[in-house]
């Protein structure tokens, strides 16, 4: 799964016939190392209903297009002004500005294009949980950058929201895009559906550890930002032990979500292990 | 038709369900005085065939979310820099640049959320003509800004390529989902498609002469820009004159492309004829 998926970027670009420039800035993005995370997701969830993978490959690239198109877009000087990416310059600071506006804006396109190569099912219910997904992503963007405004609910309540939108959507997008492509019933598609609810918030309160504890060079990018720009994390409201527990309770929340499942759902459970457990 | 749509936009809007700082500036955006042109192309070439309009609203709406999408990267600080739109401050002078980055993104992925509203069929045929058009848009205006890199084709191929890819490719997408939408046949697609390719090349040929010709208060942008940009431009290229007998040799491609259909076209046949002689 995951040699094919990275197999299937470079091809998803090339015929795509954007001009060089374009394709270069693209490329650079996609191609440049990522941990292909949601991907493997969807796939796992595919698999975890017995479904086969070919089917499930353009919708595993559109997942990856989004998640870098998000990326590109939030490294913007405008936005979280991110220069280091992924052990590298951003794309904004190897290609300029108005390239990495216009390449991200191609990626979320691309990403759409790529559903329209399947059949009207099951490439319309995957239009529909991919579209849902961005537009969550994009408001959980602008509640984490411009503030939630007169909010009135607690620190704890507003940092979920964010997480649950800006990361947490992607992530349930991929368990009920994957369901999609394997034809998932109710009852499966309600558990895939649940998983990645548990999985995304988990993938970033990980993330927000590893913000406050880890080295820019194990991570590839600049860390305590989060803190440093007042943004809510998890371990300034939970504290470091505190998210570590809240990790540990959410991958139980994913496994039991699955537990109606068969063996088949076995990589989607150690891939939930795994991302309990990184370090970058 | 155009009663409709105006009505249609704030919906859609206070469906999505945004946060206020979002919803208010993709509401600047796209209920701030745009002459909807798009989603008239579009119902015009429904009806062309003999369509209902109420299943072509959501593609409608999408069509000038998407147009709307463009303007606002389109005149960031990073590509056009633009701080006029309509007659007043472009969104990110408005609302700042983080928020229009945003908002513009938002504003796509809410165009592909408005197809998934339909069924599976027109819907999926729907998100194949507006992500082609999504991605050609993008590559239009990389040209566009960035220059076509070490094209040698001569200055007039070049700019009907940026021209036809910029501006063209939605409008051939509003008169293509028009037809799907009025579930048109091979012939009559055919020749919606051929009028959308005049008429969108014939829209920014206008365009370009308004820039050259018109007045700020007249169009309510800066004018005069794209020469002072150097930018390829077809009065640049081709004269005034020159691109006025261009115009009309469009409008008269546009009418061409419409003999098969019967006198149901006549309202995108008008529509046509307005876009030919419009003053702003």
């Amino acid at each position: 799964g995951i040699a094919t998926v990275e197999k299937l970027d470079p091809a998803v670009i090339e015929e795509a016939s954007l001009p060089d420039p374009l394709r270069d800035a693209v490329s650079y993005a996609v191609l440049g190392g990522g941990k292909r995370i949601r991907p493997r997701v969807l796939l796992a969830a595919c698999t975890a209903v017995g479904g086969r993978h070919d089917a499930a490959l353009p919708p595993a690239a559109a997942m990856e297009l989004v998640h870098c198109f998000s990326l590109v877009h939030d490294d913007l000087p405008a936005l979280d002004d991110d220069r280091i990416r992924r052990g590298r310059p951003s794309l904004h600071v190897h290609a300029g500005e108005a390239m990495a506006i216009l390449a991200g804006d191609v990626m979320l396109s691309l990403a759409f294009q790529q559903l329209t190569t399947l059949p009207a099912e099951p490439g319309s219910r995957l239009g529909r949980a991919l579209s849902t997904a961005t537009t969550a992503m994009v408001v959980g963007q602008v509640h984490d950058t411009l503030g939630t405004g007169s909010d009135e609910r607690d620190d704890a309540t507003r940092l979920q929201l964010i997480h649950e939108s800006k990361t947490g959507a992607l992530f349930r997008a991929a368990c009920r895009m994957g369901g999609i492509c394997g034809h998932a019933d109710g009852p499966a598609m309600d558990a895939l559906d649940a998983c990645g609810r548990s999985l995304g918030l988990m993938y970033q309160v990980v993330d927000d550890l590893l913000d406050a504890t880890a080295s820019p060079q194990q991570v590839g990018k600049q860390t305590g930002k989060d803190a440093a720009a007042g943004k809510l994390t998890y371990p300034g409201v939970h504290g470091i032990t505190g998210s570590r527990r809240i990790v540990e309770s959410l991958r139980h929340d994913a496994h039991e979500a699955l537990s109606t499942l068969d063996e088949r759902a076995r990589p989607l459970l150690d891939l939930c292990d795994e991302l309990s457990n990184r370090a970058r």
